[in-house]
């Protein structure tokens, strides 16, 4: 159940007007990268990980509903970049009955100027925040990722608060007024604490690696294919070991032959890995097992209920 | 800023998982008319609307805030409906380990046939909702209506609520579990409580009609095109007087010829009414008068603070 | 069937080129509440609503074919706006050769400037309009409410003319030209017409509150959850009487703690109301009767066919 | 400006409800190859095309209302195989009324299996049409191709028309209905007339190849890059002459070999045509000059006016 | 299997940045008729195509890797045309020090301003192409037909051609930059070179009219129906023989008389036409079972494997 | 420049018609996380990484081709998966003529029921692959995630491959047939190995940490902030030290009153951490001159060449 308070969790200012970067701040609203898209990734994932993970559950919710409060915040930023439209939109009777301008500007043609700048806010939004990025995209469900697994979705978690962080860093561009900026900072700060919530939350399931409960087939997990010719590259991505499985990678120089040669890879061995293709399968059984009863252990038999009172 | 409590605001509870029925219930989770629409369309009014309207926006925020409550309901009634696919799909590692099903089945062949119901559950979001429709379909911000004027936003929102309820009522044809039939009374029950508030708010503006400042043309306003033939059908609609104007409907039985005579109805002259040119001309100035300084005398000079603290 | 006359509905014209005005404009061509939006939406609904409801099947295939009507006059007023863009493309065969354009300009820049203002009018339509709103966004179905019931169909209605009116309000501000404004103002009107149609449509359908058939549930139907905190507001939306069904509001100041003491609304009681779980079933099953025997009664049996001839 | 008659313009009539059939036929009401696209795509090409080619505006003006009253056919057919759900969806009031279902079957499980072959039927549109393809994704704009010329949108839509016969002809395997299958006959045959309506309309313009106004590279316009390894393949297509510009096909075998020989292809000449740069540069200001002033030509100075009365 | 050579097939090269033209150009990147589009309708087209057509396989691979190797051309030039934007939005740390831009102007006003041009390139992608067309949108799998027979699939393909070559002549009308019209020169002829490639296959395919494998019905195939008034309009569209059927178009003057006569056209009979009902009974069997056996004949029974080492 | 080999990357075969699993395996096709979005992904970052990190180009164009080759293979086996409904769909001549099915069912309602699995499939694509998920939404753009910088692409990527790798395990849960196995196991190992690839490329660039250039606010960066109720829960994730700055969590019990207390949170002091306000702006403006020259000097000065021949 959701509460709110009218105070924001920080105290938004705007010195003055500027239609140009509340369009560019709708990216942080309606955005791929912005708040909505950050609340509802972790309102929707948490349904999922409650059970077995009511620990992992009381942090997405935590987060999620931080994320909410950003969400507002952006919204009555952009809202305060606006000031003004809304009123002139109500002047609707005359032609010749143009006020003064947000800017101070009078002029008929100074009005249609800015409104070319995001129409939306000029001939259907009325002069607020539009759940769109900054070209007027709306936002879609398509943004978010939940998959049903602490390890992959906790993963898609730091993922997603790297990108809202940059944005952020590249939102700080275009505006030098000094109550945005601060609000600005704050956002983008936060979203790197929950970057390090998550990677911290991560760590307490173990194993994690390779996400989800599948090992992965010894005879394809440390070749490297060299798709793309020109001069070789080499670095620790494609020589020495591999960062998680401790594998040594094989560098396969012309993938062409190696497939023909090898009947479309079927005839590979395993090489450079200890792993075989009897530890892998009791690996996936162990660890299935694990994950399967962790889950139907916490659930209740019979009828389900989700709260307690 | 928002808060959250882990109890959801009814008691949400199923007796038996049923996939089929969690894929028609994603219809109010990431539908068109579903609780996801509804909370952000309100929420996203709010914003523009707080100044003036300050016990609007209160209005706004508190439905909202219990839209997302209600979303967090159909949720977790969802993740409930389906317990135990999330469990199964841990098991992953051998084909033949297929435990016993949701509803007592056993073969392979019975769980497959159950992920056909919506791929999406088994293959993506791991037996949690997902924001889309119950066809799959990613959850838009094309579905929310707010454009700037409570006169227009609030008539949106008691439409939004009539096809939310009707959502419901349909929904409740396909389920006999008793403790979902009275979640989803009870979330049908609140659609139609939201109505009346939005009508009652809506009255407390005067004038409400037409929406928004501008008085309309008198020469068309109450012409009715006959623009389908075939027996014609006479109603309050086109006889009479108009519902709220009250101006005599003018049935124009052949469109095509008096579009013809009267040059592309340029020659019109108004008929059945007692507006004129200029006594909307003098309406429009004043109501656009009046409601561009309700608003500019409630926003403050300068910079722009959101909250008080 | 439909027809088509090389007559517009109204003789639309333009004193001059305006391609940031076209670019507006395109809201009510492809836009979320233009007039394909309308055309398709009673278009839709008129399928389901023929039978038992033949007199608004009428009004519903007046109204379209007028909108269909409407979204003509928009394109041509969109062409108009961009007269010489077209042309201008044509003359591909010399960078150097830049004619004449538009607003007297001549320059290359000047050209490249106002591609800048929508770029699909000059490198994909070619200069006319397309199906899009003000910010490019292609139309979509989504936008469209189509619920097979009048009583939900036509509240839709209501509020789509009423975000249609606004919209042509909002875009009068933006363009001076005497004959587009007279065109607009045109539009304006009727959708103001159209709304007064609607709502003397729904009056002939008694009861029509609430929309749908089911009734509502007593013990929730009149509870005003304060879900928003900060200073209390009163108003006719959460004390007195609902506006429709007359109860009379209940209005809880702390959610939370009545949600935990009524373990999750379960244990409330109806207050403020006449209505039982007794007269709500009884009115179910009355309302539920009398609408689908209407309509089977209107169906033919057996082998089905749309028209007379 | 439109009209309606209630007739069809085919007799549209269904031996007996079949929701499956339905759904797949969604795809000629709201899929990408549909009646709406049709109707839509020649509708928005028309605008530009009016001038300078007025015959051609009758002519897309023609087929596009022809397929606007397609639309309907197809609207009105999908509502009959679905009658009965609208008027079952009334009967909300008890769990246990389910009454005789469409075909006969009386069970709850029979009418909830049927609602999972399409859920929007049963919980939207309440047993109408939606403006949706078969798997529920709403119509969007994307699928119009409208481009400001004639040599290119009249191929567009052959290729529209090519796509939506075959699309009937799928339909085809998936009716028995006698009904039915007379009138997707019929709509499909009227595809085929349409192409080669197109196809003797984009005749009259001359030249017409390549489409629009600018000739190709005469270094670059012959070339076949073998792209794709394995047994080469030679057919008329890279050997011989080309269909249109009667230009020799110069086939490279190995293309990455000669691009870094020819710098990135800078350094080639043309081979096996007679063009030359000049030769080409000569037709693209002829035809420039002619395209141009054809449209320059019918445009009205001053003011513009669409219809004449 | 795709191998990737880090030289461009074209020599792409620009003389100076120019964000303006990068947001144009987007349209071949991840525009409607751009090369994603083209790349991704011929290889989707080509899996079903490859039996029983292998030639026409080789075909489509050999195009689809030509355009997505066309696709890297366009977006490498996007990036150069973003030169410094990359760059300049690492200097992220003082709000005051804008180094020099890209155009040499020093303003962060004239950064902001720029940043108007596409807010994307300055906030999300970082300086570097997007997959969305001029005005943002992102690409779509819906832009992509691919049908499942090729005399349906050529078609449509050479249609898509059109398209982009149109796209290509427009976008060279805004710049000057002699490398950048070089690299546009090279790819719209590419286009023209592809269409003739595409005609020729079709024409290898006998029968290939009408598209697909059915006949249509001789009642309503060489009809014209008059839907658009006005002054009649005649052309060799609706009158004289048909293009592919050599039938003589039968033009009906009024379509709802007609309509109405022939009981919704179910009472008209064949004229001019030598086909009839029995004809195109036998042909569609012929042809059907041709058709069908080409591809049966050339699946393996048993385990199907797609490629030979 | 992109090349193909008619020879599959692995050799992808299948046992047996099942064009139930056909439809789950379009996931990985056109879904949210499978191989187009993989390839688009790392093939659009490449440009913008080029410079002034050729590696890590390299890197990322050879992994974007290999993504390619598997969108291949996955397109080659659902095409193998619907073998014969290509073939059934040409004979369409004759209602009765219904063949041998594909998995030897004879009956025409057999046949209807199949299309029911995905309509697309037997009505649009003509049994082959299409660009959708399981769901039947078309690929979008929306998906891929492009932000011009290696340290949050390279942690896009890693959640990317995390998130592939789940949906593989989960799609094995839904197919029996060994070939089909062996090629997905093949498939989710190589999204292990590109994890890894991208893991060891990113800690190749010394700061990676926050992603992007600037500091965090010290204020606001270990504060965590209680914002959702019950019982009180700890962790690595609330208490301790942050994971990568090591500063101490901050552990806000009610977020509400601080923030009123605070201001909005204006009031706070930076606590627990040694970062000062002055420290961070020092580490800003030397990372950020860092990172901004070395992509300027890695630019050439004047015209800019892609490719070297």
């Amino acid at each position: 159940m959701f509460y709110h308070a009218k105070e924001l969790q920080f105290n938004a200012r705007v010195s003055a007007p500027d239609p140009r970067f509340a369009r560019i701040l709708l990216e942080q609203f309606g955005g791929q990268n912005g708040e909505l898209k950050a609340a509802m990734q972790y309102f929707t994932q948490a349904f999922t990980l409650k059970q077995p993970f009511p620990d992992k559950y009381d942090l997405l919710m935590d987060i999620a509903t931080e994320e909410f409060s950003h969400l507002e915040i952006v919204g009555a930023t952009i809202q305060m970049l606006l000031k003004g439209v809304n009123g002139e939109l109500k002047i609707a009777s005359e032609q010749d009955e143009i006020n003064t301008l947000l800017d101070g500007k009078t002029s008929k043609e100074g009005y249609i100027h800015e409104a070319m700048v995001n129409p939306h806010f000029y001939a259907v939004s009325g002069g607020g925040p539009a759940l769109t990025d900054s070209n007027g995209i709306p936002w879609t469900a398509a943004y978010v990722n939940a998959n049903g697994d602490p390890t992959v979705d906790l993963r898609s978690n730091m993922a997603a608060e790297s990108r809202a962080k940059l944005t952020y860093e590249y939102l700080l561009k275009y505006t030098d007024d000094p109550y945005v900026r601060e609000t600005l900072r704050f956002l983008m700060t936060r979203e790197v604490a929950h970057y390090q919530m998550f990677e911290a939350a991560l760590a307490t399931i173990q194993p994690n690696f390779p996400p989800g409960v599948l090992q992965t087939d010894p005879k394809y997990s440390n070749t490297y294919f060299n798709m793309s010719g020109g001069p070789t590259v080499r670095g620790p991505w494609n020589e020495g070991v591999s960062t998680q499985l401790g594998e040594e990678w094989q560098y396969i120089e012309n993938p062409q032959q190696v497939v023909v040669e090898t009947e479309g890879l079927t005839k590979v061995e395993p090489t450079g890995t200890e792993r075989t293709e009897s530890s892998v399968k009791k690996a996936d059984k162990a660890l299935g097992k694990l994950r399967s009863e962790e889950i139907k252990s916490a659930l209740p038999k019979g009828a389900t209920q989700w709260s307690e009172y």
